[in-house]
């Protein structure tokens, strides 16, 4: 039996219903697309996953170390390649964050570990793009 | 400004709201790894994108060959390697689809262009893991 099985079921117009475990996800094309436009576009998803999994990293982290922190947010930029099949070429996450100053050494090691240890998207990511972290304290 | 961006905020626990265009997408952890399952674990979604990409292009490929379908799903089932961070080292779809017989070639072709030429997701996995594509006819 496979680690991980997505089923995905094709609902008419450009629109697909994926089940992940118990959850439901919409995928679909705008209008001028051929679409309904009532989901997101499957490529930029992947960086939705991105954010999700380096995220729940660097949370369990700061919760382990015990470092308060609060307005956490993640800004993921992303350049395509000209040809197709359009890929991700360049990708740029910016962890925003607001941490007491003396606690910004325990952020830097907490997204640390997410990439180089724990984020398998991450590590995915890494086998086709060029991969940028910065960290934005408020 | 990058091609793509998205926005994705942390709500507490390990819950995470990411903005995709005008869609929100949920992401959580089960309860057992600190979550509250309000939302499908990140990783799993690059499985749905995958699906969502390679999908919309044999739907419109096959609207372009005029081609009847129906009962149209993917099945996608991946392992991940045994060292962390854990990566997905094989991947298989199934496309299962309903198509007169004297049309099945034309849906052979339709997911091989999918797979060569457009999909900018499939091409993206293609660098960290083995890919195998078959088609269930119903």
């Amino acid at each position: 039996m496979a680690d991980h099985r997505v089923i995905t079921r094709f609902e008419g117009g450009m629109r697909f219903n994926s089940q992940v475990d118990n959850h439901t996800i919409i995928i679909d094309t705008p209008e001028n697309d051929g679409g309904t436009n009532m989901g997101p576009r499957p490529k930029k998803l992947m960086l939705s996953s991105l954010a999700g999994c380096t995220g729940i990293d660097v949370v369990g982290i700061l919760n382990k170390m015990r470092v308060e922190f609060s307005d956490f947010s993640m800004d993921i930029e992303a350049d395509l390649s000209d040809e197709s099949p359009k890929t991700y070429t360049d990708v740029k996450i910016t962890y925003i964050i607001k941490v007491k100053e003396e606690d910004q050494e325990k952020v830097k090691k907490a997204v640390m570990l997410s990439k180089e240890k724990y984020c398998g998207v991450s590590a995915m990511f890494s086998q086709f793009a060029d991969m940028d972290y910065e960290i934005l304290f408020l």
